[in-house]
Protein backbone atom coordinates (compact mmCIF):
# COMPACT_ATOMS: atom_id res chain seq x y z
CA UNK A 1 0.00 0.00 0.00
CA UNK A 2 1.44 3.28 -1.27
CA UNK A 3 0.24 7.05 -0.75
CA UNK A 4 1.14 9.83 -3.03
CA UNK A 5 -0.07 13.51 -2.72
CA UNK A 6 -0.49 15.39 -5.59
CA UNK A 7 -0.77 19.45 -4.97
CA UNK A 8 -4.30 20.45 -3.87
CA UNK A 9 -3.79 18.53 -0.18
CA UNK A 10 -0.36 17.85 0.93
CA UNK A 11 -0.63 18.38 4.76
CA UNK A 12 -3.52 16.22 4.70
CA UNK A 13 -2.68 13.57 2.80
CA UNK A 14 1.18 13.72 4.91
CA UNK A 15 -2.08 13.31 7.83
CA UNK A 16 -3.65 10.29 6.18
CA UNK A 17 -0.41 8.38 5.67
CA UNK A 18 0.74 9.00 9.35
CA UNK A 19 -2.69 7.80 10.21
CA UNK A 20 -2.20 4.63 8.55
CA UNK A 21 1.45 4.48 9.47
CA UNK A 22 3.11 4.56 6.23
CA UNK A 23 4.92 7.53 4.92
CA UNK A 24 4.25 9.27 1.28
CA UNK A 25 5.28 7.96 -1.47
CA UNK A 26 7.91 9.77 -3.88
CA UNK A 27 6.86 11.68 -6.67
CA UNK A 28 7.42 15.21 -8.61
CA UNK A 29 4.77 17.34 -10.11
CA UNK A 30 6.10 20.13 -11.90
CA UNK A 31 5.09 22.61 -14.76
CA UNK A 32 6.94 23.40 -17.80
CA UNK A 33 7.59 27.02 -18.49
CA UNK A 34 4.52 26.61 -21.05
CA UNK A 35 2.00 25.57 -18.45
CA UNK A 36 1.75 21.88 -19.17
CA UNK A 37 1.97 19.39 -15.84
CA UNK A 38 4.91 17.17 -15.82
CA UNK A 39 5.11 14.50 -12.95
CA UNK A 40 7.69 12.09 -12.47
CA UNK A 41 6.71 8.74 -9.92
CA UNK A 42 10.03 8.66 -8.10
CA UNK A 43 9.79 5.15 -6.69
CA UNK A 44 8.22 1.51 -7.89
CA UNK A 45 4.99 1.03 -7.75
CA UNK A 46 4.68 -2.22 -9.96
CA UNK A 47 2.12 -4.75 -8.28
CA UNK A 48 1.14 -2.25 -5.22
CA UNK A 49 -2.24 -0.83 -3.77
CA UNK A 50 -2.03 2.46 -4.22
CA UNK A 51 -3.76 6.01 -2.93
CA UNK A 52 -3.68 9.48 -4.61
CA UNK A 53 -4.65 12.12 -2.29
CA UNK A 54 -6.47 14.85 -4.34
CA UNK A 55 -9.19 17.19 -4.00
CA UNK A 56 -9.96 18.69 -7.43
CA UNK A 57 -10.30 22.28 -5.61
CA UNK A 58 -9.20 25.64 -7.44
CA UNK A 59 -7.36 25.68 -9.84
CA UNK A 60 -9.77 22.90 -10.67
CA UNK A 61 -8.88 22.07 -14.12
CA UNK A 62 -5.07 22.33 -13.32
CA UNK A 63 -5.94 19.67 -10.40
CA UNK A 64 -7.72 17.56 -12.47
CA UNK A 65 -5.52 16.58 -15.00
CA UNK A 66 -2.62 16.41 -12.51
CA UNK A 67 -4.57 13.43 -11.11
CA UNK A 68 -5.69 12.32 -14.61
CA UNK A 69 -1.88 12.24 -15.62
CA UNK A 70 -1.03 10.31 -11.89
CA UNK A 71 -3.52 7.77 -12.90
CA UNK A 72 -2.14 7.59 -16.15
CA UNK A 73 1.84 7.47 -15.12
CA UNK A 74 0.60 4.72 -12.64
CA UNK A 75 -1.39 2.59 -14.48
CA UNK A 76 1.46 2.49 -17.23
CA UNK A 77 3.76 1.57 -14.07
CA UNK A 78 1.64 -1.66 -13.36
CA UNK A 79 0.27 -0.58 -9.80
CA UNK A 80 -1.89 -2.81 -8.52
CA UNK A 81 -4.85 -0.88 -8.25
CA UNK A 82 -5.42 3.06 -8.44
CA UNK A 83 -7.79 4.36 -5.69
CA UNK A 84 -8.11 7.89 -5.61
CA UNK A 85 -8.85 9.69 -2.54
CA UNK A 86 -11.34 12.92 -3.35
CA UNK A 87 -11.98 14.65 -0.59
CA UNK A 88 -13.50 17.75 -2.31
CA UNK A 89 -15.09 16.57 -5.69
CA UNK A 90 -14.85 19.44 -7.91
CA UNK A 91 -17.92 20.26 -11.05
CA UNK A 92 -20.10 18.57 -8.58
CA UNK A 93 -22.53 21.56 -8.89
CA UNK A 94 -23.22 20.47 -12.62
CA UNK A 95 -24.76 17.30 -11.89
CA UNK A 96 -28.04 17.45 -14.43
CA UNK A 97 -29.53 19.66 -17.28
CA UNK A 98 -31.18 22.28 -15.52
CA UNK A 99 -31.55 24.04 -19.14
CA UNK A 100 -31.22 22.81 -22.84
CA UNK A 101 -27.89 21.84 -24.03
CA UNK A 102 -26.07 22.29 -20.53
CA UNK A 103 -23.01 19.47 -20.34
CA UNK A 104 -23.47 17.21 -16.85
CA UNK A 105 -19.97 17.99 -16.00
CA UNK A 106 -19.68 15.99 -12.94
CA UNK A 107 -20.94 12.76 -15.01
CA UNK A 108 -18.12 13.87 -17.75
CA UNK A 109 -15.42 14.17 -14.86
CA UNK A 110 -16.45 10.99 -13.53
CA UNK A 111 -16.00 9.35 -16.87
CA UNK A 112 -12.79 10.96 -17.59
CA UNK A 113 -11.38 9.25 -14.22
CA UNK A 114 -12.58 6.04 -14.91
CA UNK A 115 -11.55 5.69 -18.54
CA UNK A 116 -7.97 6.78 -17.59
CA UNK A 117 -7.38 3.94 -15.05
CA UNK A 118 -9.07 4.84 -11.34
CA UNK A 119 -10.47 1.69 -9.69
CA UNK A 120 -11.93 2.96 -6.61
CA UNK A 121 -12.86 6.33 -5.56
CA UNK A 122 -12.99 7.92 -1.67
CA UNK A 123 -15.00 10.52 -1.64
CA UNK A 124 -16.84 13.06 1.16
CA UNK A 125 -19.75 14.84 1.66
CA UNK A 126 -20.95 15.03 -2.64
CA UNK A 127 -23.33 17.81 -3.71
CA UNK A 128 -25.72 15.20 -4.88
CA UNK A 129 -25.23 11.47 -3.43
CA UNK A 130 -26.59 10.60 -6.69
CA UNK A 131 -23.30 11.13 -8.19
CA UNK A 132 -22.11 7.79 -6.43
CA UNK A 133 -23.87 6.41 -9.69
CA UNK A 134 -21.88 7.95 -12.28
CA UNK A 135 -19.50 5.96 -11.24
CA UNK A 136 -19.30 2.36 -12.01
CA UNK A 137 -16.01 1.49 -9.96
CA UNK A 138 -16.53 1.43 -5.98
CA UNK A 139 -17.10 4.30 -4.26
CA UNK A 140 -16.97 5.37 -0.73
CA UNK A 141 -19.11 8.15 0.17
CA UNK A 142 -18.02 9.09 3.68
CA UNK A 143 -20.02 11.86 5.62
CA UNK A 144 -18.80 15.01 7.33
CA UNK A 145 -21.66 15.74 9.36
CA UNK A 146 -20.22 13.46 13.16
CA UNK A 147 -17.11 15.02 12.87
CA UNK A 148 -18.67 18.88 12.74
CA UNK A 149 -21.57 17.35 15.30
CA UNK A 150 -18.67 16.09 17.72
CA UNK A 151 -17.30 19.47 17.71
CA UNK A 152 -20.26 21.00 18.47
CA UNK A 153 -21.70 18.61 20.87
CA UNK A 154 -18.24 19.63 22.77
CA UNK A 155 -19.24 23.12 23.40
CA UNK A 156 -22.96 21.58 25.53
CA UNK A 157 -24.82 24.71 24.39
CA UNK A 158 -27.99 25.33 26.39
CA UNK A 159 -30.73 25.39 23.83
CA UNK A 160 -29.88 24.64 19.92
CA UNK A 161 -31.52 24.42 16.86
CA UNK A 162 -29.73 23.34 13.96
CA UNK A 163 -30.96 25.15 10.43
CA UNK A 164 -30.75 24.64 7.05
CA UNK A 165 -29.73 27.50 4.83
CA UNK A 166 -31.88 26.11 1.95
CA UNK A 167 -34.63 23.46 1.15
CA UNK A 168 -31.61 21.10 -0.41
CA UNK A 169 -29.44 20.48 2.46
CA UNK A 170 -33.10 20.05 4.72
CA UNK A 171 -31.60 16.03 4.92
CA UNK A 172 -28.08 17.10 6.51
CA UNK A 173 -29.37 19.71 9.33
CA UNK A 174 -31.62 16.47 10.42
CA UNK A 175 -28.70 14.26 10.66
CA UNK A 176 -26.73 16.56 12.54
CA UNK A 177 -29.99 17.34 14.92
CA UNK A 178 -30.12 13.68 15.50
CA UNK A 179 -26.68 13.67 17.12
CA UNK A 180 -26.76 16.58 18.98
CA UNK A 181 -30.69 15.81 19.97
CA UNK A 182 -31.62 19.32 18.85
CA UNK A 183 -34.98 20.68 16.64
CA UNK A 184 -34.32 21.84 13.33
CA UNK A 185 -35.02 25.35 11.66
CA UNK A 186 -34.97 25.93 7.05
CA UNK A 187 -34.87 29.61 5.91
CA UNK A 188 -36.91 29.56 3.09
CA UNK A 189 -36.06 32.17 0.92
CA UNK A 190 -38.42 33.24 -1.88
CA UNK A 191 -39.25 36.12 -4.18
CA UNK A 192 -42.84 37.09 -3.75
CA UNK A 193 -42.90 38.65 -6.98
CA UNK A 194 -40.12 39.46 -9.57
CA UNK A 195 -37.37 42.04 -9.01
CA UNK A 196 -38.28 42.42 -5.77
CA UNK A 197 -35.91 41.32 -3.33
CA UNK A 198 -35.91 37.73 -1.90
CA UNK A 199 -37.59 37.41 1.77
CA UNK A 200 -35.86 35.18 4.54
CA UNK A 201 -38.28 33.30 6.17
CA UNK A 202 -37.75 31.28 8.83
CA UNK A 203 -39.23 27.89 9.34
CA UNK A 204 -39.11 26.69 13.30
CA UNK A 205 -38.08 28.88 16.29
CA UNK A 206 -34.98 29.99 17.11
CA UNK A 207 -36.05 32.75 19.27
CA UNK A 208 -33.33 32.62 22.13
CA UNK A 209 -31.29 29.82 20.74
CA UNK A 210 -28.00 28.94 19.50
CA UNK A 211 -28.34 28.29 15.78
CA UNK A 212 -25.95 26.27 13.78
CA UNK A 213 -26.34 27.09 10.15
CA UNK A 214 -25.21 23.30 8.03
CA UNK A 215 -24.41 23.28 4.55
CA UNK A 216 -21.90 21.33 2.46
CA UNK A 217 -20.44 23.73 0.18
CA UNK A 218 -19.44 27.77 1.62
CA UNK A 219 -18.57 29.09 -1.73
CA UNK A 220 -19.11 33.11 -2.32
CA UNK A 221 -20.78 32.94 1.04
CA UNK A 222 -23.83 34.98 0.33
CA UNK A 223 -26.52 32.71 1.13
CA UNK A 224 -25.04 31.60 4.66
CA UNK A 225 -24.32 35.13 5.26
CA UNK A 226 -27.61 36.77 4.60
CA UNK A 227 -29.07 33.49 6.65
CA UNK A 228 -26.99 34.73 9.40
CA UNK A 229 -28.64 37.70 9.73
CA UNK A 230 -32.17 36.62 9.15
CA UNK A 231 -31.63 34.49 12.32
CA UNK A 232 -30.16 36.93 14.37
CA UNK A 233 -33.06 39.48 13.35
CA UNK A 234 -35.05 36.77 14.09
CA UNK A 235 -34.14 36.23 17.72
CA UNK A 236 -31.50 33.85 17.77
CA UNK A 237 -28.99 34.35 20.45
CA UNK A 238 -25.77 33.58 18.74
CA UNK A 239 -25.07 31.84 14.92
CA UNK A 240 -22.52 29.43 14.38
CA UNK A 241 -21.64 28.00 10.76
CA UNK A 242 -20.13 24.78 9.52
CA UNK A 243 -19.47 23.02 6.03
CA UNK A 244 -17.79 20.30 5.23
CA UNK A 245 -15.86 22.17 1.66
CA UNK A 246 -14.70 25.87 2.31
CA UNK A 247 -14.31 26.52 -1.17
CA UNK A 248 -14.56 30.35 -0.17
CA UNK A 249 -14.35 31.74 -3.19
CA UNK A 250 -14.36 35.33 -4.52
CA UNK A 251 -15.88 38.14 -1.09
CA UNK A 252 -16.27 34.77 0.93
CA UNK A 253 -14.03 36.00 3.73
CA UNK A 254 -15.03 38.80 4.03
CA UNK A 255 -18.97 38.20 3.88
CA UNK A 256 -17.83 36.07 6.65
CA UNK A 257 -15.97 38.52 8.47
CA UNK A 258 -18.60 41.34 8.30
CA UNK A 259 -21.66 38.80 9.48
CA UNK A 260 -23.33 38.15 12.14
CA UNK A 261 -21.55 34.39 11.96
CA UNK A 262 -19.79 34.07 15.34
CA UNK A 263 -17.73 31.20 14.62
CA UNK A 264 -17.44 29.22 10.90
CA UNK A 265 -16.49 25.42 11.46
CA UNK A 266 -14.90 23.79 8.46
CA UNK A 267 -12.85 20.74 7.29
CA UNK A 268 -9.70 20.45 5.67
CA UNK A 269 -11.20 18.75 2.52
CA UNK A 270 -9.73 21.96 0.72
CA UNK A 271 -6.84 23.80 2.49
CA UNK A 272 -7.68 26.78 3.72
CA UNK A 273 -4.18 28.97 4.18
CA UNK A 274 -3.64 30.51 7.14
CA UNK A 275 -3.47 33.85 6.13
CA UNK A 276 -6.78 33.95 4.51
CA UNK A 277 -8.49 32.35 7.91
CA UNK A 278 -9.39 35.35 9.53
CA UNK A 279 -10.65 35.15 13.34
CA UNK A 280 -13.82 33.08 12.92
CA UNK A 281 -12.33 29.99 11.33
CA UNK A 282 -12.22 26.51 12.93
CA UNK A 283 -10.67 23.85 10.71
CA UNK A 284 -11.38 20.06 11.40
CA UNK A 285 -9.21 16.95 10.23
CA UNK A 286 -10.87 14.51 8.13
CA UNK A 287 -7.42 12.75 8.30
CA UNK A 288 -8.79 10.10 10.61
CA UNK A 289 -11.86 9.59 8.84
CA UNK A 290 -10.28 8.79 5.67
CA UNK A 291 -7.58 6.77 7.25
CA UNK A 292 -9.47 4.28 8.47
CA UNK A 293 -11.40 3.99 5.05
CA UNK A 294 -8.25 3.13 3.44
CA UNK B 1 -22.70 21.93 -40.03
CA UNK B 2 -21.99 24.49 -37.20
CA UNK B 3 -18.91 26.02 -36.12
CA UNK B 4 -18.21 27.21 -32.70
CA UNK B 5 -15.47 28.35 -31.20
CA UNK B 6 -14.07 28.03 -27.75
CA UNK B 7 -11.39 30.44 -25.67
CA UNK B 8 -8.35 29.73 -27.35
CA UNK B 9 -8.48 30.81 -30.84
CA UNK B 10 -11.89 33.13 -31.49
CA UNK B 11 -10.32 34.99 -34.47
CA UNK B 12 -9.31 32.17 -36.08
CA UNK B 13 -12.51 30.14 -35.55
CA UNK B 14 -14.45 33.43 -37.10
CA UNK B 15 -11.81 33.40 -39.93
CA UNK B 16 -12.54 29.70 -40.44
CA UNK B 17 -16.21 30.36 -40.56
CA UNK B 18 -16.06 33.01 -43.02
CA UNK B 19 -14.09 31.09 -45.27
CA UNK B 20 -16.85 28.22 -45.59
CA UNK B 21 -19.42 30.86 -45.72
CA UNK B 22 -21.12 30.17 -42.52
CA UNK B 23 -20.92 32.55 -39.35
CA UNK B 24 -20.00 31.34 -35.86
CA UNK B 25 -22.61 29.46 -33.54
CA UNK B 26 -23.64 30.84 -30.18
CA UNK B 27 -22.38 29.92 -27.30
CA UNK B 28 -21.09 31.24 -23.99
CA UNK B 29 -17.88 29.61 -21.80
CA UNK B 30 -18.04 31.40 -18.64
CA UNK B 31 -15.98 30.64 -15.22
CA UNK B 32 -17.64 30.32 -11.77
CA UNK B 33 -16.20 32.45 -9.11
CA UNK B 34 -14.33 29.08 -7.92
CA UNK B 35 -13.28 28.81 -11.24
CA UNK B 36 -14.98 26.06 -12.59
CA UNK B 37 -16.36 26.41 -16.47
CA UNK B 38 -20.03 26.35 -17.40
CA UNK B 39 -20.92 26.53 -21.27
CA UNK B 40 -24.01 26.81 -22.25
CA UNK B 41 -25.02 26.32 -25.70
CA UNK B 42 -27.28 28.75 -27.08
CA UNK B 43 -28.86 27.34 -30.14
CA UNK B 44 -29.86 23.61 -31.15
CA UNK B 45 -27.71 21.55 -32.77
CA UNK B 46 -29.75 18.48 -33.22
CA UNK B 47 -28.61 16.39 -36.44
CA UNK B 48 -26.03 18.96 -37.08
CA UNK B 49 -22.43 18.36 -37.96
CA UNK B 50 -20.50 19.87 -35.12
CA UNK B 51 -17.21 21.83 -35.89
CA UNK B 52 -15.17 23.04 -32.34
CA UNK B 53 -12.26 25.20 -32.81
CA UNK B 54 -9.66 25.13 -29.46
CA UNK B 55 -6.14 24.40 -29.35
CA UNK B 56 -4.73 23.43 -26.31
CA UNK B 57 -2.10 25.92 -25.98
CA UNK B 58 -1.85 27.87 -22.97
CA UNK B 59 -4.02 27.70 -20.02
CA UNK B 60 -3.99 24.10 -21.27
CA UNK B 61 -5.31 22.64 -18.77
CA UNK B 62 -8.36 25.32 -18.81
CA UNK B 63 -8.16 25.05 -22.69
CA UNK B 64 -8.67 21.62 -22.57
CA UNK B 65 -11.45 21.50 -19.83
CA UNK B 66 -13.41 23.53 -22.16
CA UNK B 67 -13.39 21.35 -24.90
CA UNK B 68 -14.35 18.28 -23.54
CA UNK B 69 -16.83 20.01 -21.23
CA UNK B 70 -18.42 21.84 -24.71
CA UNK B 71 -18.38 17.98 -26.42
CA UNK B 72 -20.34 17.00 -23.43
CA UNK B 73 -22.42 19.11 -24.10
CA UNK B 74 -23.00 18.41 -27.34
CA UNK B 75 -23.01 14.81 -27.45
CA UNK B 76 -26.17 15.93 -24.81
CA UNK B 77 -27.53 17.93 -27.29
CA UNK B 78 -28.10 15.03 -30.03
CA UNK B 79 -25.03 17.01 -32.52
CA UNK B 80 -24.98 14.36 -35.09
CA UNK B 81 -21.10 14.14 -35.57
CA UNK B 82 -18.49 16.23 -33.34
CA UNK B 83 -15.26 17.47 -35.17
CA UNK B 84 -12.78 18.92 -33.45
CA UNK B 85 -10.33 21.45 -34.87
CA UNK B 86 -7.37 21.99 -32.71
CA UNK B 87 -4.67 23.89 -34.58
CA UNK B 88 -2.37 23.19 -31.58
CA UNK B 89 -2.70 19.69 -30.00
CA UNK B 90 -1.40 20.52 -26.36
CA UNK B 91 0.83 18.18 -24.30
CA UNK B 92 2.21 16.65 -27.87
CA UNK B 93 5.68 16.56 -26.58
CA UNK B 94 4.49 13.69 -23.72
CA UNK B 95 4.10 11.14 -26.01
CA UNK B 96 6.26 8.20 -25.12
CA UNK B 97 7.88 6.86 -21.54
CA UNK B 98 11.67 8.43 -21.69
CA UNK B 99 11.85 7.43 -18.02
CA UNK B 100 10.46 4.76 -16.08
CA UNK B 101 7.02 5.56 -14.17
CA UNK B 102 6.26 8.27 -16.75
CA UNK B 103 2.94 9.51 -18.29
CA UNK B 104 2.50 9.38 -21.89
CA UNK B 105 0.10 12.77 -21.57
CA UNK B 106 -0.49 13.02 -25.54
CA UNK B 107 -2.30 9.63 -25.24
CA UNK B 108 -4.15 10.34 -21.96
CA UNK B 109 -5.16 13.64 -24.16
CA UNK B 110 -6.69 11.29 -26.82
CA UNK B 111 -8.36 9.10 -24.72
CA UNK B 112 -9.99 11.58 -23.10
CA UNK B 113 -11.08 13.32 -26.31
CA UNK B 114 -12.46 10.13 -27.88
CA UNK B 115 -14.17 9.11 -24.18
CA UNK B 116 -16.04 12.01 -24.18
CA UNK B 117 -17.91 11.96 -27.85
CA UNK B 118 -15.47 13.64 -30.66
CA UNK B 119 -15.49 12.25 -33.73
CA UNK B 120 -12.57 13.02 -35.34
CA UNK B 121 -10.52 15.58 -35.18
CA UNK B 122 -8.39 17.93 -37.64
CA UNK B 123 -4.60 18.95 -35.99
CA UNK B 124 -1.64 20.86 -37.60
CA UNK B 125 1.56 19.55 -37.51
CA UNK B 126 1.19 17.58 -34.67
CA UNK B 127 4.82 17.27 -32.68
CA UNK B 128 4.84 13.79 -33.12
CA UNK B 129 3.05 12.20 -36.39
CA UNK B 130 2.54 8.74 -34.45
CA UNK B 131 0.33 10.30 -32.17
CA UNK B 132 -2.41 9.96 -35.31
CA UNK B 133 -2.05 6.64 -34.04
CA UNK B 134 -3.38 7.09 -30.40
CA UNK B 135 -6.43 7.99 -31.66
CA UNK B 136 -9.28 5.56 -32.91
CA UNK B 137 -11.27 8.09 -34.60
CA UNK B 138 -10.51 9.64 -38.50
CA UNK B 139 -8.21 12.24 -37.86
CA UNK B 140 -6.69 14.87 -40.18
CA UNK B 141 -3.21 16.08 -40.09
CA UNK B 142 -2.32 19.12 -42.09
CA UNK B 143 0.98 20.87 -42.80
CA UNK B 144 2.25 23.90 -42.20
CA UNK B 145 4.97 23.74 -44.20
CA UNK B 146 3.14 24.92 -47.31
CA UNK B 147 2.39 28.22 -45.81
CA UNK B 148 5.41 28.95 -44.60
CA UNK B 149 7.54 27.96 -47.73
CA UNK B 150 5.10 30.14 -50.08
CA UNK B 151 5.47 33.15 -47.84
CA UNK B 152 9.43 32.60 -48.46
CA UNK B 153 9.14 32.04 -51.60
CA UNK B 154 7.60 35.03 -52.13
CA UNK B 155 10.78 37.22 -51.11
CA UNK B 156 12.65 35.69 -53.95
CA UNK B 157 16.17 35.43 -52.24
CA UNK B 158 19.49 34.74 -53.97
CA UNK B 159 21.03 31.81 -52.12
CA UNK B 160 19.23 30.32 -49.32
CA UNK B 161 19.69 27.11 -47.40
CA UNK B 162 16.69 25.66 -45.63
CA UNK B 163 18.12 24.48 -41.88
CA UNK B 164 16.85 22.19 -38.97
CA UNK B 165 17.51 23.04 -35.31
CA UNK B 166 18.27 19.92 -34.57
CA UNK B 167 17.87 16.17 -35.58
CA UNK B 168 14.83 15.53 -34.53
CA UNK B 169 13.67 17.94 -37.46
CA UNK B 170 15.57 16.91 -40.50
CA UNK B 171 12.67 15.72 -42.52
CA UNK B 172 10.46 18.85 -42.22
CA UNK B 173 13.78 21.18 -43.26
CA UNK B 174 13.59 18.91 -46.31
CA UNK B 175 9.90 19.14 -47.03
CA UNK B 176 10.68 22.82 -47.34
CA UNK B 177 13.86 22.69 -49.07
CA UNK B 178 11.63 20.82 -51.78
CA UNK B 179 9.50 23.15 -52.51
CA UNK B 180 11.89 26.05 -52.38
CA UNK B 181 14.74 24.46 -54.18
CA UNK B 182 17.01 24.67 -52.02
CA UNK B 183 19.60 22.41 -50.06
CA UNK B 184 19.60 21.98 -46.41
CA UNK B 185 21.57 22.68 -43.62
CA UNK B 186 21.29 20.87 -40.33
CA UNK B 187 22.29 22.15 -36.78
CA UNK B 188 24.82 19.18 -34.76
CA UNK B 189 24.34 20.09 -30.81
CA UNK B 190 26.50 18.07 -28.63
CA UNK B 191 27.77 18.38 -25.25
CA UNK B 192 32.01 17.08 -25.94
CA UNK B 193 31.86 16.25 -21.85
CA UNK B 194 29.69 16.50 -18.81
CA UNK B 195 29.81 19.83 -17.42
CA UNK B 196 30.80 21.61 -20.64
CA UNK B 197 29.16 23.84 -22.59
CA UNK B 198 27.43 22.52 -25.76
CA UNK B 199 29.06 23.14 -29.36
CA UNK B 200 26.86 24.01 -32.14
CA UNK B 201 27.98 22.28 -35.26
CA UNK B 202 26.87 23.18 -38.41
CA UNK B 203 26.24 20.66 -40.99
CA UNK B 204 25.97 21.78 -44.48
CA UNK B 205 27.24 25.45 -45.88
CA UNK B 206 25.78 28.19 -45.45
CA UNK B 207 28.28 30.92 -45.88
CA UNK B 208 26.92 33.82 -47.57
CA UNK B 209 23.45 32.34 -47.78
CA UNK B 210 20.69 33.24 -46.32
CA UNK B 211 19.32 30.77 -44.03
CA UNK B 212 16.29 29.60 -42.50
CA UNK B 213 15.76 28.18 -39.57
CA UNK B 214 12.27 25.75 -39.33
CA UNK B 215 10.71 23.76 -36.45
CA UNK B 216 7.58 22.79 -35.37
CA UNK B 217 7.14 24.59 -32.08
CA UNK B 218 8.94 27.17 -30.92
CA UNK B 219 8.71 27.63 -27.05
CA UNK B 220 11.08 29.49 -24.86
CA UNK B 221 13.12 29.84 -28.02
CA UNK B 222 16.57 28.69 -26.31
CA UNK B 223 17.27 26.54 -29.28
CA UNK B 224 16.05 28.65 -32.31
CA UNK B 225 18.29 31.70 -30.80
CA UNK B 226 21.35 29.73 -30.33
CA UNK B 227 20.77 28.44 -33.85
CA UNK B 228 20.42 31.70 -35.64
CA UNK B 229 23.53 32.86 -33.80
CA UNK B 230 25.41 29.70 -34.66
CA UNK B 231 24.77 30.35 -37.97
CA UNK B 232 25.48 34.57 -38.35
CA UNK B 233 28.90 32.93 -36.78
CA UNK B 234 29.52 30.46 -39.53
CA UNK B 235 28.98 33.58 -42.14
CA UNK B 236 25.43 33.07 -42.98
CA UNK B 237 24.24 36.51 -44.33
CA UNK B 238 21.13 36.27 -42.41
CA UNK B 239 18.85 34.36 -40.63
CA UNK B 240 15.04 34.09 -40.38
CA UNK B 241 13.06 32.03 -38.44
CA UNK B 242 9.49 29.96 -38.65
CA UNK B 243 7.28 27.22 -37.17
CA UNK B 244 3.69 26.42 -36.83
CA UNK B 245 3.05 26.64 -33.23
CA UNK B 246 4.36 29.69 -31.62
CA UNK B 247 4.52 28.52 -27.88
CA UNK B 248 6.72 31.58 -26.66
CA UNK B 249 6.74 31.11 -23.51
CA UNK B 250 8.30 32.40 -20.70
CA UNK B 251 11.46 34.44 -22.00
CA UNK B 252 11.04 33.29 -25.84
CA UNK B 253 10.07 36.98 -26.84
CA UNK B 254 12.71 38.63 -25.22
CA UNK B 255 15.32 36.04 -26.76
CA UNK B 256 13.92 36.43 -29.98
CA UNK B 257 14.24 40.09 -30.06
CA UNK B 258 17.60 39.99 -28.27
CA UNK B 259 19.04 37.14 -31.56
CA UNK B 260 20.35 37.43 -34.69
CA UNK B 261 17.17 36.77 -36.07
CA UNK B 262 15.61 38.96 -38.34
CA UNK B 263 12.12 38.07 -39.23
CA UNK B 264 10.18 35.37 -37.19
CA UNK B 265 7.40 33.97 -39.23
CA UNK B 266 4.95 31.78 -37.52
CA UNK B 267 1.06 30.43 -38.02
CA UNK B 268 -2.09 31.87 -36.00
CA UNK B 269 -2.49 28.16 -34.37
CA UNK B 270 -2.17 29.69 -31.21
CA UNK B 271 -2.98 33.78 -30.93
CA UNK B 272 -0.31 35.96 -30.27
CA UNK B 273 -1.52 38.78 -29.44
CA UNK B 274 -0.78 42.19 -30.97
CA UNK B 275 1.54 43.36 -27.88
CA UNK B 276 3.62 40.76 -27.52
CA UNK B 277 4.97 40.43 -31.25
CA UNK B 278 7.57 43.00 -31.31
CA UNK B 279 8.62 43.76 -34.57
CA UNK B 280 9.82 40.39 -35.85
CA UNK B 281 7.19 38.36 -36.27
CA UNK B 282 4.79 37.60 -39.19
CA UNK B 283 1.73 35.92 -38.55
CA UNK B 284 0.54 33.53 -41.51
CA UNK B 285 -3.50 32.65 -40.94
CA UNK B 286 -4.23 28.87 -41.60
CA UNK B 287 -7.98 29.54 -41.75
CA UNK B 288 -7.96 28.46 -45.55
CA UNK B 289 -6.10 25.27 -45.08
CA UNK B 290 -8.20 24.11 -42.32
CA UNK B 291 -10.98 25.48 -44.10
CA UNK B 292 -10.60 23.14 -46.89
CA UNK B 293 -10.16 20.44 -44.36
CA UNK B 294 -13.59 20.85 -43.34
N1 LIG C 1 -18.90 26.17 -9.52
C1 LIG C 1 -20.11 26.72 -9.39
N2 LIG C 1 -20.27 27.90 -8.76
C2 LIG C 1 -21.50 28.44 -8.62
N3 LIG C 1 -22.62 27.89 -9.09
C3 LIG C 1 -22.51 26.71 -9.72
C4 LIG C 1 -21.26 26.06 -9.89
N4 LIG C 1 -21.47 24.92 -10.55
C5 LIG C 1 -22.80 24.85 -10.79
N5 LIG C 1 -23.42 25.92 -10.30
C6 LIG C 1 -24.86 26.22 -10.36
O1 LIG C 1 -25.42 25.79 -9.14
C7 LIG C 1 -26.71 25.25 -9.37
C8 LIG C 1 -26.79 23.88 -8.78
O2 LIG C 1 -26.69 23.98 -7.39
P1 LIG C 1 -27.78 23.22 -6.51
O3 LIG C 1 -29.11 23.73 -6.95
O4 LIG C 1 -27.40 23.59 -5.10
O5 LIG C 1 -27.56 21.75 -6.80
C9 LIG C 1 -26.92 25.22 -10.87
O6 LIG C 1 -27.74 26.29 -11.21
C10 LIG C 1 -25.57 25.43 -11.44
O7 LIG C 1 -25.59 26.16 -12.65
N1 LIG D 1 5.57 21.35 -22.30
C1 LIG D 1 6.87 21.03 -22.39
N2 LIG D 1 7.83 21.97 -22.28
C2 LIG D 1 9.14 21.63 -22.36
N3 LIG D 1 9.59 20.37 -22.50
C3 LIG D 1 8.66 19.40 -22.60
C4 LIG D 1 7.28 19.68 -22.56
N4 LIG D 1 6.62 18.52 -22.67
C5 LIG D 1 7.55 17.56 -22.78
N5 LIG D 1 8.79 18.07 -22.74
C6 LIG D 1 10.06 17.37 -22.82
O1 LIG D 1 10.48 17.44 -24.16
C7 LIG D 1 11.11 16.22 -24.54
C8 LIG D 1 10.46 15.69 -25.78
O2 LIG D 1 10.74 16.55 -26.83
P1 LIG D 1 11.32 15.93 -28.19
O3 LIG D 1 12.55 15.20 -27.81
O4 LIG D 1 11.55 17.13 -29.06
O5 LIG D 1 10.21 15.02 -28.69
C9 LIG D 1 10.95 15.27 -23.38
O6 LIG D 1 12.18 15.23 -22.68
C10 LIG D 1 9.91 15.92 -22.52
O7 LIG D 1 10.15 15.68 -21.15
Amino acid sequence: LKVFSLNSNPQLAEDIASHIGTELGKCTVKTFSDGEIQINIEESVRGCDVYVVQSTSSPVNQHLMELLIMIDALKRASARSINLVMPYYGYARQDRKARSREPITSKLVANLLESSGADRVITLDLHAPQIQGFFDIPIDHLQGVPILSDYFESKNFDDVVIVSPDHGGVTRARKMADRLKAPIGIIDKRRPRPNVAEVMNIIGNVEGKTAILIDDIIDTAGTITLAANALIENGAKEVFACCTHPVLSGPAMERINDSKIKELVITNSIPLPEEKRGEKVTELSVAPLIGEAI
